[in-house]
């Protein structure tokens, strides 16, 4: 065991996720409102967009509009997702947007066959043409993130030894290419991470590569969200990708109900009541949280913005005093 | 830190939390049918009703029924709850039930204040007289209870040394009246808890008192009922008071929709997926917890009941190899 860190970073990536899961109809001027919202949290990268094609994910068709529209506060980075070069030209042509490149594997075969009809070194071979794509656009690669890194739906449980050689991987493809890639994302795509599990893969991994800084996307499917997210801040994982109010939901059909992404505020609140510094204000994020629920129309799965922070119940109680 | 244990024990309190506070209304058959599925699923106690007055809490008018009509299994005990002498006589009459008497404190006054309008100093005297009572009737005294122990709503964070003159009161107490008190339950009542809080109070508790075995009942109300158990569980705790699907919800009324507490399941399923037994069949208890859902008409805050097992998921990846 760690410390726990002084600081983290939360990436937020609600609207994204949520945008393009949600039934909807959400206007673009909701989605801007939502952004919003967000930038004046003190949250430092917020993913806004993906550019998907419309038919694909309906909910991302007005992606430009939402870029155009929203209000960037300085010192925040706002990004957007791609997954082909013409969804990376639609990205480049957006200066509001960073773009920030990245080299992903996914530990599973099995749910790379199902989803991308492809075998383990087939996807290897085709992060290669991405970072090919990144060098002739010149987009700057500092993150390598590892999908199903704990286990998969289709596959079973992820073997440390996979994990390991999938890191390798993106390392050689990363030195080829003279990437400065300096972050890992360690994806708990399917939410099958425990404390445990998170012990095992986060220590094997930083034992090898020390000099990566490790970060962790979390899902809560199975309610281990906020405590695998503990066990890496007991590991000194100091970055995390979240979703405001849990924004996202999961996307197979056998999990009806379930939730997606970890919830930032939930993560702040937790972080905040320990001493780790967020630089996000709980009590505004609460707030955006609230916001989101009445946007999509329904319960969204954060708990802390149903219980309320305790920062507020102690300033009442102080005044009251 | 400590090893985690190898073994815990769950208390189940859903249908005695559940019944009390859902709207319903949900018949007397209803609720037996989840007893009795419950007593299916592995679990060695279960509360099952609370003897209050129907008037106080309509939803337990018919606990007399219930416990004439559920179908108890060898092995598992069944309890009540009573708050004075009359309910305790109304539980004593019921053969079916095992009586086990308790010591509870209270750690915040303003919560005492408010609830039962008693300083701290007359609710250590109410506990006299209740365990007068427990005497009197031949109740055993094996479990001590302290309450708001981590924070309170109406008082604010709680000292460490506020815990322990409540636990050394407690003590005085089965010490004067001759009790054999084991156990110590140090609940969250009002979810204020995080690791650290519980790192700081269970690790006071004991060090003062290592004879002691210490029980969480954690709330789930701010999102970090599942990461506060595993706090728990890293200093060795193997005790927990746990209610299927998460039933219960919380009683104040500023947390609209908020959760109540832990949810077994996903405890359980935290416990298998870390090689902690529970003793406790996984897929056994998240169809109680489906029924559960089924008889509130309206969606619990369970995760793995929506997520599934990951056994189930593995058995079925075998099978298909």
């Amino acid at each position: 065991m760690y410390d726990l860190p002084k600081k983290i970073q939360i990436n937020e990536e609600g609207p994204r996720e949520g945008f393009q899961i949600e039934k909807g109809p959400i206007t673009t001027s909701q989605k801007v409102e939502l952004i919003d919202s967000l930038s004046k949290t003190g949250l430092k990268q917020i993913q806004i967009v993906s550019f998907v094609p419309a038919k694909v994910v309906p909910g991302m068709a007005d992606a430009e509009d939402v870029v155009e529209q929203f209000n960037p506060v300085v010192g925040v980075t706002y990004t957007g997702l791609w997954l082909n070069e013409q969804g990376l030209q639609r990205a480049l042509s957006k200066k509001k947007l960073t773009s920030r490149g990245m080299i992903a594997l996914t530990a599973s075969e099995a749910f790379l066959m199902r989803n991308q009809r492809r075998n383990l070194q087939e996807n290897i071979a085709a992060q290669r043409s991405i970072a090919q794509m990144y060098r002739q656009y010149g987009v700057p690669v500092e993150y390598m993130a590892l999908m199903a890194a704990f286990g998969c739906n289709f596959e079973g449980d992820i073997s440390t030894e996979r994990v390991l050689e999938m890191v390798a991987q993106m390392k050689e493809i990363s030195t080829e290419f003279e990437f400065n890639t300096k972050v890992l994302v360690l994806a708990d795509t399917m939410a099958w991470a425990t404390p445990l599990s998170i012990q095992r893969v986060v220590g094997a991994v930083r034992n090898k590569y020390p000099e990566l800084r490790i970060g962790l996307h979390l899902h809560d499917t199975r309610g281990m969200g906020i405590v695998n997210a503990y066990a890496g801040l007991q590991l000194g994982v100091d970055l995390f990708d979240a979703a405001v109010a849990g924004l996202g939901g999961c996307p197979f059909a056998e999990h009806r109900g379930a939730s997606g992404n970890v919830c930032t505020e939930d993560l702040v609140f937790m972080c905040e009541e320990m001493g780790i510094e967020t630089g996000i204000d709980l009590d505004r994020i609460i707030e955006s949280a609230l916001l989101a629920e009445q946007i999509v129309g329904h319960p969204l799965p954060g708990s802390v913005m149903k219980g309320g922070s305790l920062r507020k119940l102690r300033q009442k109680l102080n005044s009251v005093q």
